[in-house]
């Protein structure tokens, strides 16, 4: 029977820990070398609601895309959901296992993923190649099978990305003719002046606040930008990764079996339209 | 005929810099303290789109919550977006003059107009009152009249607020009956733990992303949390510190116009819905 | 029955972990404070036999006076021993809590324990008293019962203390009366110079190095050294913390059982004697 | 006759100033290059009863392992033992030389000697190479002529050092067969990864605290550790420099006198025996 | 008609800004660089008379030494000298550009200029060449026609450099024989050790202080110092920096008329002598 | 006889170690509190020439203003002038000790002494007083019996200073009245915001270098700014120092001799006029 340790050894085959950048925390967070493992879930937080996913169904690993502890802890007492997390996950003989810079680095990587669901075609190269290796890196760049307005590509950037409360945004001109994309699983805004230097047409990545997408978009000269819910833009690497994993095993013999976590763990449920500032600005004229 | 000193002095009596952070850059960013002022614009952010504003109708000082140049700059050439908007506002004798985390902590300030403008009623206190001054502080914590289900706050501040592409976005249970509200106008990720310590039921701000807000509502027992546009929550304001400043300055026997910006500063110009999970999840599960 | 939550609450009446260093890192290591606890084992260091011992003997929790993790981890896996022991100590639910610098300033504390194994009577004061609170501090000042050489002291130090392959070490005229004396169970290097200033006849203490050790006998006009093992120097307090753990419950009506760990956690087994030098330095004269 | 310029350079030959840590503090600490030298004393540390052997035998120049000064003084005012030293050697025209860690990670250096002290045969490879040359670096490993029971190896270790109070502490099972050893003289708790890393069945360097080495053997499937005096690690090499010294110079045609100290500037003077934990602890069960 | 962007373009070929230091401020500091350029004003100082003579020769641009703000600003306001003269320049069109150590470092760069106009004939090498390109580097080293006294030297220098109040101090034998001279424009303090090093007969440098020139007198054994206002040791190289652009400009078809500003901006206007030691000095004794 | 510690005693009632600044190093250098003390020098600073003034009048001590390291040395080797010194000083039992920024800030201090010399009348406040005494500080401020000329006030401290090479350097307009001066003995350059703010009509200093110096005139609206020689601006100090020292010993009844060094270590020896550029211009109009 496989071994929690052979079930590493081929995850990082493909997703090496030492391409992880070094304030990262990757690699097996809890649970025994030793251990058996036939079922596997993958999902892109250590959350409750993950970890109750997988005892219902029987799971002996998890791996995560978001570490559970990226800051170090001096305890793991049952007082904070993380310290519960690691008891119900070691009571339950459940390891826990964390792909994250490694992964989003890796060749291919959570942006390949990405870049297919919201419709890139044909060779996708990395937004900021590693210096070592410039097959890895950061965000991938790509293009659509041919030029469309950026209003059509954000309709089909979001059939693409699973469902989440605030769906896409978008900043730019809808009627611009779109054709090389970058994307950026994960919060991207450290990424918004490679992509201005790449010359893509849009960059579709997620957490953008106020300061960096205004300056950006008010320097001008560079692409739209789309921003997507943290968690939509990183899911579709689940599926591949849990692909890659049965592949990989199988290849050597082994039998495991894996699943993707469908639980939403973006923290918003709704929204909530606001009044047209139009409808109300008499009033609000204050010199008048 | 009032000079810009004259409006500075009035400015400051409201806004001290003093009260400022000490990271913040605040006061008088291009114009000459002798020249003269008649109209003053009122703004979010000191960009293009506003300074356009400002020359056609005639305005002699912007003042805007935002600095310019947040972090210092050895060079205005008119090689940016900031450079060029110095040129032009020199050139046209348009001074710019910035109130930021001393508008913040003032009292009555930003998140005294957000506060109200989201429907609270009766006192209001700091979130984070300064420890120099209990009434100053970051934030305000507020009442409704009577408990409503969260839904129903969130419909009252969607009401309440400026439109923006993204509106709001919600995190937490819809029925929970909510009463007591704290409100930080702009980014307030640093405030959430003072926001759960405060026991209020709700806390409304902007510029949540995927970690601290997931990790906030993963940890339970606190409030609900309502994340609004950035520049919604701080537009609010500027009416409250233009009728102050005409009213102070008119009892000094000095006349001077003011007006608020409309120009919605946000980036984001529209929203795309994502897939719903559950439709689309039978052909994602990796390891059938 | 008693539960985790009321033993910390009486361990921490006693050890308040306000009081700890702020590099330090106290408190519940693992463990849910709901679960209940009966039987209470003390110890210094947080290892294998000593998790061993918690097993067999029933215990549900265990206190020790190191931290199991001083500095942060990212990982509890079972890779390292601690993981190991954090495995062993979840799946059995048996909880670790950590005592450590709140424990050496507290009142009584570690070293009063460790003044009264050596056989100081009367009253103690903190070596080191804090600023906060003179009663508490590093280490403690007290008084023999009256004059003795330095060689008699240390007999009767080392009748006090637990055995250990090393034993006490000594440097100083052994025929030097002392009264007054000084002691700081674990290591004690930078109270050195506090103890000369002091004006102590001795000062007992562990892990003293050459650099530190030599250079304060160097410097002249100080206390006498008296070195033990670490391990040896914080044993004593155990007994104590057990008895205050057990009296402050049953107080509270509350009945809880406590051992005091016997396992010998110092590293070394054995020891052996070098060759003197005298009888072998004539070859060793290189120059002749 | 030959000059303190002429021994330097002969010293530097061997043990290159290049070649010291950047923290470290190496060479001439008081004296006048053109002055006569004709006696050299060698000696581990720089103390008042070294300079009193020095005078006592005419020394011109006294070099020793640890330098006076590690970190800078502002001062060598006589109100210190250090002070005191330089007024001393300043005014009986004796010089005070210093090679540190540039000797230890000379080829051949103090873990050399060490090695050869404690029975090591055939060649030395260093512990942790220098990336710039690998013949160079700290700590050495070799091996014995024939596998023994560790038992064996300390004794021969023990008859191989100079005599101090403390002996060596041992750590590890006594009847596990040894072969490859690694040493370290001085302090080497930094090298106890490197030590398990290379794969050798026991480490003997010098100054081991509680922490580093429980911790080191409660992981497992390390070296055994032998502790011995610091200055008892890095006496051995003074006969060696002292022997370079003067072969060095003779063949220059100068004639240096050379000898080594035979002072122990180890702090301890004597140990005691504690009790052993079997024979006192019923009345310590606390809890009974 | 000739762009500001031409001009920078001409400039840069000559003094590249990649090769300024990393805490340095260079480039364009105000103006567009669409706005045409004929007549280029050269200064060391960016300073309100420098910018009253390039309105009133018609200067569109004003090339200095020095950056304008060297450390960042966060504000251009009319209420510090230098914001009035960035109003000033904006508003009457007049572009400002800084050359400063990507100038010192050219080849040929500040210090050649220096070095023709203190007298040095023949090659000039750096004289702490960048380790990137040995070409290029801070001050020049070269030689004078055939040695002379220091004495000559100096008068020579003070010849051969602008008028100052304060103009040049020596340091030094008057009659020493002197033949290679090390210069640096600018404040040379942090290249003493190098001038030494060089094995010059003099450094001629700017700004130095009393403790670096007196050690470094005091250590003995180096070069004899010169030292001049800052200002003049710099402003020889304005003509080489404008010959090389309107020569430069010409080469490429455009006319772009330049002047070197004759303005002193050395701070002194004036000495006073002191009164010598030996005439006053008996009443001072003050322990007769 | 008085010891040497008698003589410390007396300085440090006045010259409190404890005033000195953190980054300061005064106290004793060299030399045996133990060793007798009749005979004492006082100088700026510690160099040779003052050693061998010492030497010839027979001092016991130098006391100077300036610390021989004020960052820490791990060498007094004879291989420096510094380490020279030291040697030269134990060997003939000189002891040094320096009184630097205690002695700035002592009430009476450096600065009284050179706003006496000056021609200061009248009380003396200090320019930058200490937070902790407002009696002590920085710099002095005092008046001149009436307003006068600036270039009046300049000729009276050229009178009431000792000789040096450079003179004084004045900076502002020589017509100019001033009544109220501010002095600061040494490198003043980080007090010029400071005199700006005390509103006095002149600053008289050493050290300054041309940025600090042309940015404070350039920025206008505060003192002419005199510039003299750091030595000179220190010298006047030593007299009273020496007189205070020799009554308060007399005081206890001990007899010590002052003398006031005559010797003059400011490093420069002697100007030469620089060519004024109006007579040399013309040819160097590079666009012309």
């Amino acid at each position: 029977m496989p071994t929690l340790a052979d079930v590493i050894r081929e995850l990082e085959s493909r997703y090496d820990p030492r391409w992880a950048e070094s304030w990262d925390a990757v690699g097996l967070v809890c649970g025994d070398p030793s251990q058996p493992v036939r079922k596997v879930l993958f999902a892109v937080d250590p959350v409750a609601a993950v970890a109750d996913e997988a005892l219902s169904w029987g799971a002996d690993l998890i791996v995560t895309h978001h570490p559970l502890y990226l800051r170090g802890t001096t305890s793991v007492a049952a007082t904070t959901f993380k310290g519960r997390l690691v008891h119900t996950l070691i009571k339950n003989d459940v390891a826990l296992y964390t792909a994250h810079t490694n992964a989003d680095v890796a060749d291919p990587g959570v942006s390949d993923a990405l870049a297919r669901a919201v419709g890139l075609t044909g060779p996708l190269v990395p937004l900021s190649p590693s210096a070592d290796d410039p097959r890895r890196g950061l965000g991938r760049i790509g293009s659509l099978p041919s030029p469309m307005p950026l209003r059509d590509f954000v309709r089909q950037a979001a059939a693409g990305l699973p469902g989440t409360a605030g769906g896409l945004r978008v900043a730019g001109d809808l009627d611009r003719e779109v054709l090389r994309v970058a994307v950026s699983g994960g919060a991207g805004d450290s990424l918004l002046g490679t992509a201005r230097a790449a010359g893509v047409d849009v960059f579709l990545t997620a957490d953008l606040r106020h300061h960096p997408a205004s300056e950006f978009i008010e320097a001008g000269s560079g692409p739209a930008l789309v921003d997507a819910a943290h968690w939509a833009t990183e899911w579709p690497w689940l599926a591949e990764a849990a692909r890659l994993l049965t592949s990989g095993t199988a290849a050597g013999g082994i039998n495991v079996e894996t699943r993707v976590s469908e639980t939403v763990t973006d923290a918003w449920i709704t929204t909530a339209k606001c009044e047209e500032l139009t409808s109300r600005t008499p009033g609000l004229k204050a010199g008048a």
